[in-house]
């Protein structure tokens, strides 16, 4: 049986709040065993909430007080210098405290990683946290980062992010050797910048690391690689381009099967055919990004996400405090200190 | 009536060359009155395929001959300085010579915008040519550039990016005041890099410029905006993720389709709704990007696109050519010269 599990929940955070994150957790504590949960937030907020899940009496749940709430709109600076006694913030400090392995949070991403990173401090090696998830791809999946925490990212802080990969898609997918590719553009002569070329060359020369080359944008949905590097400018805009175009493809699809009497039935019969597509490329079952560089495991939830979706991301702090990731990235990195 | 316009025809370039360009130009020619076509390419390979498509006796086309073709894999510096008679090239310098308004190739970008640099000469008031073309849309589509002739593009080269793609929309869409936005990333306070900050405040300090803020990666097929301004590493990467995204979803409806006697039947129902999709987010549809910023009209099209794609590239040169899209690009600059 794994070794017991706590993670810390900031129930308030998200467009919803209580209503997705509480029913969540209700789902989590079932499939898990050996897991406990720590449920931060306003205590009279809440105990309606769990009662009606039945999470109120619940051995493997405890509540802890947390007056304030970060607000989706929140500037960092109000979360990280005003807001002490948010929600987010007190689920961050139990695990600074060993009290939690992992902390998830739906609130807004630019505190998360703020706050996350003056309470947990970064891993020796380790200059800036990146953020990454995994990407469905035409066989399964691969992990990608950064998708927005650093912006005119260096060479070096490509080389870290490959490494940090590494050690998450090792520890979460069980691949010894997963093949490592750093995000260009493909035309011959204007093959990326000076950056790319630099990092190219820092990843190609680095030990214990199976670094394949580039991939394109179109590249990283082939199924041929396992970690996709790039600043976090780049890879945040090619992550919302991906869900504006699955958005708008769904929205094409609702508008058609409208349009007549032949393509609503046509719709209708094509249920069980868009069933499967939705399952492979459900955003709930990819919910979930991690904070990596930290001295502990923050996992950061879509804000708008369901039920379902914030339980996804619940399922990847598990696994990576199960998997212990942020040691496993101390080790990756101390060769490059 | 419209007045003439003379396409020059790279008829070698792309992945299949004559099977595609040739077929293309007998649709265009057909579709359009005014239109004259120049085939350049090599005569004795030319001539039984314009036979096929009985073209060669046709009072509006006509042939130039060139004895090299850039392959796909040509550097840069073989199709610049080595293949001085090229298709390609051959084609770019009738546009030069005045003998035609615009130039259309599948050959490969990189030599395409360095031969069309090179022999056509920037703008007055342009540092760098862009590429630009239409992304499909919820509600229609929206122009985007740069789309990978660029990296590292600096603040100005963003505003003049602004400026090329609005008078493009003008000329092609008829739109007086395009919403013109910057792609950006969404937190607060990591909200972009530098180059990004700066051009945002050129975009709202300039004249004539209906500049509406920042867009997302998801933003880009809302339908809001006109026209997405973005470096060309950010752009190219975005615009392969689109297809990337979209390709995969093809795949996995034909997967799908193919899973179960229950899904081919709801596949074979799918038809017209899938057939609805696939015409508002046809690649075919959507092929063809200008080289804007140069004396003269250069369209790419997909190295590997079909008839009807090539067929869609030559509109694109068509209509920009009869609008005289450098022309107006050269008005909208010289205030920033």
């Amino acid at each position: 049986m794994p070794a017991v599990v706590t993670l810390a929940v900031d129930a308030m955070g998200g467009d919803h709040g209580l209503p997705v994150t509480v029913p969540a957790v209700a789902r989590i504590l079932a499939r898990h065993d050996n897991l406990h949960v720590i449920m931060v937030g306003e205590p009279g907020a809440l105990a309606p909430e769990l009662k009606k899940e039945k999470l109120d009496a619940h051995p493997r749940l405890s509540v802890q007080a947390a007056s304030e709430v970060v607000a989706m709109d929140d500037p960092v600076a109000v979360a990280l210098r005003q807001k002490k006694d948010s929600s987010m913030r007190v689920a961050i400090n139990l695990v600074k405290e060993g009290r939690a392995q992992a902390a998830v949070s739906a609130g807004n991403t630019g505190a998360l990683m703020a706050v996350s990173r003056f309470v947990l401090k970064t891993l020796p090696g380790v200059d800036r946290p990146a953020i990454c998830t995994a990407i469905p791809t035409a066989s399964g999946h691969c992990h990608m980062l950064d998708l927005g925490a650093n912006v005119d990212s260096e060479p070096e802080h490509l080389l870290q992010f490959a490494m940090m990969g590494q050690a998450v898609v090792r520890a979460v997918d069980g691949q010894k050797s997963p093949k490592v590719a750093l995000l260009n553009i493909g035309e011959e002569d204007i093959k990326g910048n000076e950056q790319i070329k630099e990092a190219a060359a820092l990843m190609s020369q680095a030990g214990d690391l199976n670094y394949v080359g580039f991939v394109e944008g179109n590249g990283i949905f082939l199924g041929d690689v396992d970690v996709v590097v790039c600043d976090g400018f780049v890879g945040n805009v090619s992550l919302k381009t991906m869900e504006g175009v699955a958005k708008m493809i769904g929205g094409m699809i609702r508008e058609e099967a409208g349009r007549s009497w032949l393509r609503k039935l046509s719709g209708l019969f094509a249920l069980p055919l868009l069933g499967g597509l939705k399952k492979r490329m459900d955003p709930d079952r990819y919910n979930g990004a991690s904070l990596v560089g930290l001295n502990g495991v923050v996992v950061k939830s879509h804000g708008g996400t369901s039920v379902e979706g914030f339980a996804s991301a619940l399922e990847v702090a598990v696994l990576e405090a199960e998997r212990n990731v942020p040691a496993l990235i101390r080790d990756a990195l101390a060769p490059l200190e």
